[in-house]
């Protein structure tokens, strides 16, 4: 596969698992202190990782969930935030200047944090009450997997997601198969790469558990790091407006998911397929998951997803381009 | 003025704040009732216009607030939404499909909905435990008024919107100085119309109380009803992703609020000045509330910007395109 190494990517599983402990063991320690209602709290990709595990929620347990921008929450509280909350951050490089400066505001206040932060002895780890080391160095799939031990522990924990340590030890096995899904993806992403990396304008459709993977993969990759334009909208809320500008030469991407809501997702397939040349449905079903019950697989579905596009086709799309995914013309460049 | 008759607007504006005392009527009865937590609930431009109120709550009251996607929640449910609950639907046509379904989806178990409907006699208005008639032809604006007489006088009889009946009898006034709003952005929307309508990609940028506005214009007017292509980004998440497609002949729509997030909006101006020639700025601020209290304007900036957007650039657009605003390829032309 295009600049990937199985080795370093079987590392990355293995330092990630290797958290489950210390994961659950937090987990543990919140729910011992007691809390009434959970904020998930970053900026960007970091944020549309919790959406999905947000959307399960609403479907598996009766704590309130919440989400919010880091940069806005900050300007203006938030009245159901309080020293009850649990506040769930995650950036990367333990450094995003929003984030940070939420999780400065929640300590000052007495708000706890438990933060997935990628670079130890940054600033975010200093201002959270507790840390999770997100040590694998690259792989969205891996900031999910940890972010499903604590959350699903802490539903385990009060006493509404019965099956956890069967999920938990099942999640184990999950980056091997996805290393089989990027195989079978790779020369798929090739073709998507290839036929489309010069279109001018590209619509990015899916809803529910995906609709985050949509969000980042249109935004956080295809955005900023390929300077693509884009359009992301929800398979609910497409046929509010979106709709209106498919053409048969408008390449139209969809990400179907496989909870309650892929029926949103068929019906913007059967649309499109009849109005576009250029549909391209990437859907999480058609990649297996060795030794994990199919009762897990909606939950699992944003990962598999963010197996493929954010690492296979980001690199299919950088070899097309040309353009490098690392190169910015502003992002962290200098002060705004 | 474009298409637009004064006398028909100060009519609508009077049917509106007629219906003041029946929306209060149904607030106490909801109050006597007893609720635990709101719910938005509709699709597009409908749903849009309750973010504004969701983001306004999160500061002025105790009382969780969710907002969901009509179409969306019939397939899940939301643990939090129960015969508790208090919902909030729209729909101007009243026959909105996905709307109606989740009506009688609500109803069927038990959850209470108070909705907005614009045509009487139809299946919203049925399956609904109370009705407001959205009696004003259109203006996004009169929905606005509708919707805070509602809102606010819920939160002021849980104690949490103590100036409400003065809130309520400026309110009154509103529709005048939106006439007068109308008449001044008329020119500006003249000119960006003229200079923008063929542009082939257009950024809209907003945020908090604003974000829904930005989304609606984008979305079901620019999209939907002139087939123009769009990306909207809220103000904060804009610097994760879409500022790298910022270059000097790409259009970069920033509406501003008036709220505590505002400085956020600042921050996009302040780095879109410098990089694109194609900054076009709606500042609510710009337009005069007369006889209405200054700490009410940032509540009432959503409802200046839709009276300014969604009626005169939308008509603007349309002059310059030639493309008529009800003219439609697919929406609501056939099943799908």
């Amino acid at each position: 596969m295009l600049k990937f190494d199985e080795n370093v990517y079987r590392e990355n599983a293995r330092l990630t698992f290797e958290t489950r402990e210390e994961i659950e063991n937090i987990a543990d320690d919140i729910t011992k202190e007691g809390f009434t209602n959970i904020f998930f709290i970053s900026v960007g990709g970091s944020i549309s990782i919790m959406w999905p595990i947000q959307e399960m929620l609403k479907q598996l347990s009766d704590i309130p969930v919440f989400s919010e921008q880091a940069g806005e929450v900050i300007l203006t509280g938030h009245r159901q935030l309080t020293k009850e909350s649990i506040v769930v951050m995650a950036s990367k490089s333990g450094d995003t200047k929003e984030t940070v400066a939420c999780a400065e505001w929640c300590k000052a206040q007495g708000f706890r944090t438990v933060s997935l932060v990628g670079t130890p002895g940054t600033p975010l780890g200093a201002a959270s009450r507790w840390v999770i080391p997100n040590r694998a160095k690259n792989g969205v799939e891996f900031e999910y997997m940890q972010l499903f031990l604590l959350v699903f522990k802490l539903l385990y924990n009060a006493n509404q997601f019965h099956h956890y340590k069967r999920f938990a030890d099942q999640l184990e096995s999950l980056p091997e198969s996805l290393l089989k899904a990027k195989e079978k993806f790779e020369p798929v992403a090739n073709d998507i790469a290839k036929n489309y990396h010069h279109e001018p304008y590209n619509i990015w459709i899916g809803g529910g558990e995906m609709w985050g993977e949509v969000y980042l993969f249109a935004m956080c990759i295809l955005e900023e790091m390929q300077w693509v334009r884009t359009k992301a909208v929800s398979s609910s809320e497409f046929f509010h407006g979106t709709l209106e500008l498919v053409e048969k030469d408008v390449p139209v991407f969809l990400v179907k998911g496989e909870g309650k809501r892929r029926v949103l997702d068929e019906r913007v397939e059967k649309f499109c397929k009849q109005r576009t040349k250029k549909l391209i449905v990437i859907d999480t079903r058609d990649y297996e998951l060795d030794g994990i019950d199919d009762e897990f697989r909606w939950i699992l579905a944003p990962a598999i997803s963010s197996a493929l596009l954010v690492d296979r086709l980001a690199r299919q799309y950088e070899k097309y381009t040309g353009h490098d995914l690392d190169t910015r013309r502003y992002y962290r460049q200098f002060a705004y």
